[in-house]
């Protein structure tokens, strides 16, 4: 007998017969014995038509600006996985199974005030976990929780991620089923590279990298859950057919294991190849090099909100002056050339450029922290294809490259030969 | 300054203009310098599709009964008035107007535990005034409160009204406004005698009659509730511009007002002409007339939830035998008919006849309390015209007809003329 949380995204409960099909991999879990929370996301499309009426709303009221109260956003939109929530529980009973639907406020899963992008603060699974040893199955609705003022907070995109991570902390689960549209955790984009092998197992830290290097598997504040509560969660598919062989697997099932590296027994050096696409490089050129300048550019930009990645500062040839190169979402670059000019006088540069159309491509391996001359193969690689290299930044498990985006295919499918991922 | 509530239907907030719309009018009264407290429907059409989900649900997962558990509809069916009170919240907010919404287990309105047809035990209004003494709006969700065991529950069909007049009652408001797609309560149906006249003042008494006889505008159970709390209650229309003249007139803006009868000074004798299609009756003959056999019949059709409504019992010429007529709706005569078939051995009758099709019209007066003859002038009327009359009950304050339904427009035109209800 084993304690487990089963989520399932918006694409694995996007109409009825896909929640029955959903209540089938859950009653196949209950069947086996064990005892199962389940958390679930909105209709898949849901969220959005919710999220652009609340959008629209002031435009329709002829409101001057496109303001809108975060909390009212949150009691909107968390209506969404109120349904599913509802719906799955009686697809469940209809099957037999004991089970009944839990919101955000009825467990409670408590929240910061931050409505709209809302941090858990703490969970009571007492009762939840009293009624699972009665044999009651929960359906949680992911995506929420109770915010201060007994407000509904919804904890933004990917929550539902995040909900299933912290009840499974929560309940003190075995492990915590993210069931998606894909089966598993890749070495790279399948797409891209037909090649590309379904991991076994990947450490938190790396799949931290994955993830947010646009592995869009699991949202990284989940990953990041779950590797502070040392939560196992397997990445598997909800299309896959309920009942067929292996699938109840305690120990292994179909899937990718994301956790704590000292279960990983043999590290390998590199473990994957992540990608980013649609990525803007801005240069600042002969930047004062004095004490409080990378505050005076990064500054400004973090309070427009924009997503500053890549940073690169390379030495002036006489210590006065420097070059600062990084790199924003492309969407995101007007605004930033704007910040810029606003700030020029602060912040003393000549001249600033933009190229838009760049590509991260980032090698992940948590075995290179013992191994040298990782970087230097991606490098040769990329050289021997022609790939120019605009930038690169490294952490202790990752080296990100940023190249000319016509390139970045055949530098990925480079790369993961480079590593010897091809191979099975 | 009063206090107001305000209520929506779901045609009124069917989409983001018309909450627009119900925004102005809420608007107006805050520019007035009233106390506002709004409750909101679920935009037209929402319901019915979350109702659908949840009785498709056992289908799909293959379940041999339609049965699901009434308080996963609730969960299920709550999240449309959810919506509509966040998104109305917004709308106001974008018109400078302080509001924020209410689900009901935040207030919270306490309910029983009839899951789908709930009642209030208790509403705690004390922080809507508050708040409203601070200036800001309550935007309550209609149809729902929270039941036992922390959960959902909804109020069952036109919920709405009877949220909004229990939350006038628990905030001692000075007036509950129904806003909803007439602009009042007419004599009889308009589209069937275009000569009928929207009343200014109706007695609950007689409104009770009007509703539960036909006359759609209101549900029975606000009334009701409306007559215990003295409730002065409005209806009036949604679609008015908000902004025209007399609409915010405190004392008598353009509707109908539901009130005591003490409020209404010159009472007619009959106010209103209502009718029920669809009606289908029922005769056992040669029943045996003892004690009890009026239980044998009604104590089955009771169980099997058939509303039965017009009751009539001859009496036999040598008082030993009985026949037995009574009305259900027509869709529920074929469940009677076994219903009776399976009991006949305990009834104990010779045949039973049904026939579908008929049309009970209603004459309605608080004044006819105290006039004799006013059943008269309705048997002559209808005589006239050759309509034959199947069956006759009376209560302090109506008379009802049975007929042939082919004669129901020309039944109701008879009586609205025969009692002078065609004269303004």
């Amino acid at each position: 007998m084993a304690r487990i949380v089963m989520k399932f995204g918006g694409t694995s409960v996007a109409n009825l017969e896909r929640i029955h099909n959903v209540a089938r991999h859950v009653k196949r879990e209950v069947d086996a014995g064990h005892e199962v929370a389940v958390v679930v996301s909105a209709m898949s499309g849901k969220t959005n038509e919710l999220v652009g009426w609340v959008q629209d709303t002031p435009k329709v009221a002829g409101a001057s600006s496109p303001f809108y109260d975060a909390r009212e956003y949150d009691a909107v939109v968390a209506s969404g996985e109120q349904v599913t929530s509802g719906l799955l529980a009686i697809a469940l009973q209809s099957m037999g199974i004991n089970a009944r639907s839990w919101q955000g406020w009825q467990i409670p899963i408590r929240t910061d005030n931050a409505h709209g992008a809302a941090r858990i603060l703490d969970i009571d699974g007492s009762e939840i976990v009293r009624r699972m040893g009665e044999g009651q199955v929960a359906v949680v609705a992911g995506f929420q929780g109770l915010g201060p003022d007994n407000r509904i907070a919804t904890l933004g995109r990917g929550g539902s991620d995040t909900s299933a991570v912290a009840i499974a902390a929560a309940v003190k689960a075995d492990r915590c089923d993210i069931y998606t549209d894909v089966d598993g955790v890749y070495t790279t984009d399948p797409r891209i590279v037909p090649k590309a092998r379904r991991m076994k197992k990947i450490s938190f830290e790396e799949m931290l990298e994955m993830a947010s290097l646009g592995a869009k598997v699991l949202q990284v504040r989940s990953v990041e859950l779950a590797m502070v509560h040392k939560v196992r969660t397997f990445v598997r598919s909800s299309f896959e057919d309920p009942d067929a062989p292996g699938m109840g697997d305690l120990i292994n099932p179909p899937g990718t294991l994301i956790c704590d590296e000292e279960e990983i027994v043999e590290q390998e050096v590199v473990t994957g190849i992540a990608y980013a696409k649609d990525e803007a490089q801005i240069s600042l050129r002969r930047v004062a090099d004095r004490p409080g300048v990378s505050a005076a550019i990064f500054g400004p930009l973090a309070e427009a909100h924009i997503n500053v990645d890549m940073i690169v500062q390379n030495i002036s040839e006489d210590g006065s002056k420097t070059d600062m190169t990084f790199t924003v979402p492309s969407g995101d670059v007007e605004k930033a050339m704007q910040v810029l000019d606003q700030n020029k006088g602060t912040i003393g540069f000549d001249v600033v450029q933009n190229e838009t159309g760049m590509c991260k491509v980032s090698v992940v391996g948590i075995g290179m922290r013992s191994h040298a001359g990782v970087a230097a193969t991606a490098f040769k690689a990329l050289a021997e294809k022609g790939i120019n290299i605009r930038a690169i930044t490294t952490s202790e498990i990752k080296i990100s490259i940023l190249i000319d985006g016509a390139y970045s295919e055949l530098a990925v499918r480079t790369l993961h030969s480079a590593y010897g991922l091809d191979k099975s």
